[in-house]
């Protein structure tokens, strides 16, 4: 294989996929690398093959919920993501395994891999389990974790230009006038602390420092969002514009403001994350930042299955736009 | 067990899980048949009770495909009901298995049963596998399907008055003054000839005849409403009303409509299926029926516990109701 390989000026691992029929890689190619297969007499032992790379033929998609224990599978992002990565996987013919985990301690990863149930896992965010992966990481390759890729990581991830995403609203709200801007978001998470980083950011782009009574803790899920704004509202804080770190972050604090009599974006612009559906449906529409969702599923599951096939793969960071609609108008 | 029953005046199910503090007993009634087994002196074997009921811990939850073999996991209704259906899996700690099965055979059930992946199985949608779901049922007991009962059905099945939806979305456009009216589905779905039959029975009601040529397949996914709407208009059919068997086929023939210079609803009036996310923020916004979504999830995972804890369960209708937007109004 690795002579096929040198032969066409691809890797091994394009060689087994193409010899496989794998979906990823284009026709053309596979066309070629098969032919020449054919040529040096190589002869795919597809039975070999399956017993070596699949036990289970199944994927597992472990979501761990340190940071929020209520959260549901059916979280609109959470269901969005996990439906492109079904597709991605079912495409190649291999079942999914979800488990929700919510309360991990520091070995369920370890267990679940120990598990032996599924032959690779996805990981999706990184809540408060970065030790747990890393310890994972160390000897066991077929794992890729959506998240922010950090500083002292060892296990591949997946996930959006988080510190841009949250420098892009930020200045998006700059420069359209607004200049006492708060923050609303779970911190705690690394996704979200870029967020907060790309926000810090663009205030010191401005020339203006951080107000760090504007940076305000809010679950994705519940009323935390709502209530942290009709607090500040209550208590007569001035403000006139939110960058939240989540779509559902951003319509909380929007019916907090509409409670309080203020409106959106009259008073005090929005910029959400994510672009959900509920971002162009919700009225106000949200301007929001756009993670690619379908891109990041099949990143991942291209990564993993690499990885299932004894390559090596760099973490990725995909970029994002700014999607301008009502809630945080140009002017 | 059965003495506890007996004294509580519960099933014995339902001392089981009272006793396992399930979610699903209220927690007063939990206290008090655990008060009661403390007082007769029942333990619990935990251990032995593991063994029993649940070798995985795991649910599956399988797509069979063999009427639609390109149907995506992100699919909205698809998802929408998974989610609902992994919320209730999980709250019970039961991790879940995702099987998308594009090319069922007449084994593939029996298979999945044997691979012993899971202790028990809920099977999304009848597809054209009737037969094999009730061979299924034979031996297999902790087996419950989406989809309508059928006449000679023995597997147990959760879902909507399929029926009733199709008679109540016709008759309304009917008493809206509407005359021609187009029934648009893939009616070899048991669910959707179901759509269908109420459909018929509707215009009869109204001392009218149906027109079979009124009667149009088209898939759920991919471009067969659109093409079929187009090519009815493209030959000149008169028609003013058209029941979609989904939102999405709904969606299809109002863009199929608008292509043609046509107004929905000023020319033809559209009533759709489901009340998906999409219809409420759809434009025009789709008058359509809408599915309990949460309800039937909730209700497959209750029946499917059931079965797992050794009681028998009936299939259950659930209720429908007409939501009125601007697609199909009253006048």
């Amino acid at each position: 294989m690795t002579d096929i390989a040198r032969i066409a000026g691809v890797s091994s691992s394009t060689v087994s996929r193409a010899l496989a029929d794998h979906p990823t890689i284009p026709e053309a190619t596979r066309n070629t690398i098969q032919a020449l297969a054919r040529e040096h007499g190589y002869v795919v032992n597809r039975a070999a093959r399956n017993l070596r790379q699949s036990q289970t033929q199944t994927i597992a998609v472990a979501v761990p919920l340190g940071h929020e224990r209520e959260q549901l599978i059916s979280d609109p992002f959470f269901l969005r993501l996990f439906g492109h990565l079904a597709d991605e996987i079912s495409q190649r013919r291999y079942d999914i395994l979800l488990v929700r985990e919510p309360s991990p301690d520091a070995h369920w990863l370890g267990r679940l891999v120990q598990s032996q149930r599924a032959d690779g896992f996805i990981i999706v965010g990184q809540s408060d389990q970065h030790q747990a992966l890393n310890l994972a990481a160390r000897d066991y390759r077929p794992l890729v974790v959506f998240g922010s890729e950090l500083p002292d990581q060892i296990y591949c991830s997946v996930g959006s230009d988080n510190f841009e995403g949250g420098r892009l609203a930020t200045d998006h709200l700059l420069r359209s006038g607004r200049r006492r801007i708060l923050f609303l978001g779970p911190a705690e998470l690394p996704q979200i602390d870029l967020r907060l980083d790309g926000y810090r950011q663009a205030i010191g782009d401005h020339g203006l420092s951080v107000d760090e009574s504007f940076v305000l803790p809010a679950h994705f899920t519940g009323p935390s969002a709502h209530d942290a704004v009709r607090d500040l509202l209550a208590r007569g804080v001035e403000f006139d514009g939110i960058f939240a770190a989540s779509d559902g972050i951003a319509l909380s604090a929007i019916r907090a403001l509409e409670s309080a009599g203020k409106r959106c974006p009259a008073d005090v612009s929005v910029v959400g994350f994510d672009d959900s559906d509920l971002a162009s449906q919700s009225h106000p529409a949200l301007t929001t930042v756009r993670q690619d969702v379908p891109g990041i599923a099949a990143t991942i599951v291209d990564h993993l299955f690499r990885r299932l096939d004894g390559e090596g793969t760099y973490s990725s960071t995909l970029p994002v736009n700014l999607v301008l609609r009502e809630s945080a108008p140009d002017r």
